[in-house]
């Protein structure tokens, strides 16, 4: 269905706690048109949901927070309806930081701004494993983490979007891969479906005891999607010389005030280990290279990509929600038109 | 004074919060006599006073714990009085894991267990900036910290053994160094002496915001000795691409089960910051190298040394607490003959 307002969820106010539906502003406005060169008008098809817009809500981090009243920032992809730049022609299928709206006027020139996608592949996937989400996982596996044949992987948020990939990419390079996702039909995916060698089902197993259990001589590489309890139990049993990937802590982001630390922090010093973040953005100078091999792979079967699509952007606060209760398996879209 | 017994302190309990003189066990023996070929018998006659050797009291870590019964583990340097090994001979000054006693006997068969002190070097000075304590400044901040010019690099126990030398080196790689320490006269040295650009009392002045002043454009390293609520300032203030270098936590050491971790680790997520544990033993194949690198900037005064000299196999107990209560000034060591 084409709108004829450009509906947009706008930044309400900041979340102290869960997200909130009151914490955005639905608005409708008329369909904006192009008043520079440069520009072209996007028709937002999906809109991502990830856990770091948590984040842009609240504070300013490796980005600035998002501006009260303005449109909730999202990566999205859509299709360009009016362009002033010669890259970009009415009918392109293109993606960028469109926001969580039906209509939005980005400016092309800007590198990085608006690309294209490439003709013939599901949006879907284009939003998940061969986009920001797998590009996460393939970079902060392999440049951050290093793995080598035979090490063994543990990845937290196993299930979801960028986990998922991880594990799998892990398994590509010819490692062990145990995941930790939570209730028995995650785990069961993870393992059946995405190939990890074992699922821990954090809420019903103890991780600490199990991780003991699955990686007898410790784990290389922990990629951390979770933080809290999850990642202490990893440091816990971290081999000599593991690295820790932080890629994200989605078990802290609604806390109130600042959560505790890793207690177990300690251990990288016995254990000669590595603690390490990154940003995705970092690594967008190099997103083709990440691209072409993820894409090959999924061609090959060797990653399959799971996608959790909710319908209406009216439902994206409700579809960031989501995250955080764990309903989502797989990359949360919301589809908008 | 040369004793007629071997006395010893052995570890009578493993400690729990502050080290205690009944975790040790005050024993006269006879003196030791060889019995293999390839042994030494070794006079000692300084031992090593270390915060690392609370946790060698306490549990097994990168080296198994003490056993109880055991002579207290320490590096020491001693005279050889006896030897049935070829490469030792009577009067070499040599140091090694001699413990805490007047006599020990060595296996000088095994790598690097004995060997031999370079004539006319001081005892304390091969105890600390040209020892173990110089060479974990050495290679913790180049080769874990990799400093570049012009950086920043933040050292807390900055007043003591090893963070005295960290700085040194930073300065003489070309970056600014600024100290952390307890107490206006330990801040005083680091800064007239020792020659940091500054130093921060942390039990007078508030160490995050004095950070931010100091540190305008972030820490690019933070040498940490002291973990706790110091280890959270720095992560706070931490620059991009920052890193933490895990030497230590001596503030925790002593605490009743495990302390609380950084909350502040997440910001090695939006810093992209890296932090990393190492222990000097993993470097001593490197160890010729660190030393005459650090024995050339002693000679040429560009590495100010100093120790703090307790008197008497006796209070070896006691000289351990003055590192937990920030007594001690430089490299603690005690003097046994």
């Amino acid at each position: 269905m084409i709108q004829s307002k450009n509906r947009q969820w706008r930044l309400a106010s900041r979340p102290t706690g869960m997200v909130e539906d009151a914490n955005f502003q639905w608005v409708e406005e008329p369909i904006p048109t192009l008043d520079a060169d440069g520009q072209v008008l996007v028709r937002v098809l999906y809109v991502s949901i990830d856990p770091t817009q948590r984040g842009w809500m609240a504070r300013d981090s490796y980005l600035p927070a998002v501006r009260i009243g303005d449109v909730m920032r999202s990566f999205a992809v859509g299709e360009v309806v009016d362009s002033r730049h010669p890259d970009f022609a009415k009918g392109d299928v293109v993606r960028g930081m469109f926001g969580w709206q039906d209509y939005c006027v980005a400016d092309a020139t800007r590198p990085g701004a608006v690309s294209k996608v490439p003709p013939g592949v599901p949006i879907p996937l284009v939003m998940s494993a061969l986009g920001m989400t797998g590009l996460t996982a393939y970079f902060g596996l392999l440049d951050v983490g290093r793995p080598r044949e035979g090490e063994t992987v543990v990845v937290s948020g196993a299930a979801g979007a960028t986990g998922s990939v991880v594990g799998q990419i892990a398994k590509i390079k010819g490692c062990r891969a145990i995941g930790i996702a939570g209730g028995a039909d995650k785990c069961a995916w993870v393992v059946r479906e995405a190939g990890f060698d074992a699922c821990i089902d954090y809420k019903s197993e103890n991780v600490q005891a199990r991780l003991g259990e699955l990686c007898p001589e410790g784990i290389d590489i922990y990629f951390d999607n979770v933080g809290g309890d999850i990642l202490d139990a990893a440091l816990a049993r971290l081999a000599m010389r593991g690295r820790v990937v932080l890629c994200g802590a989605i078990s802290q982001y609604n806390a109130e005030g600042v959560p505790p630390g890793p207690k177990n922090y300690l251990n990288l010093l016995g254990k000669r280990g590595r603690m390490e973040g990154f940003i995705i953005l970092d690594y967008l100078p190099r997103a083709a290279e990440g691209t072409k091999e993820l894409a090959a792979w999924v061609m090959a079967g060797k990653i399959k990509d799971r996608v959790d699509v909710q319908e209406g952007l009216e439902n994206a606060p409700s579809a960031l929600r989501r995250l955080f209760s764990g309903e989502n398996v797989g990359k949360q879209l919301v589809k908008i038109a």
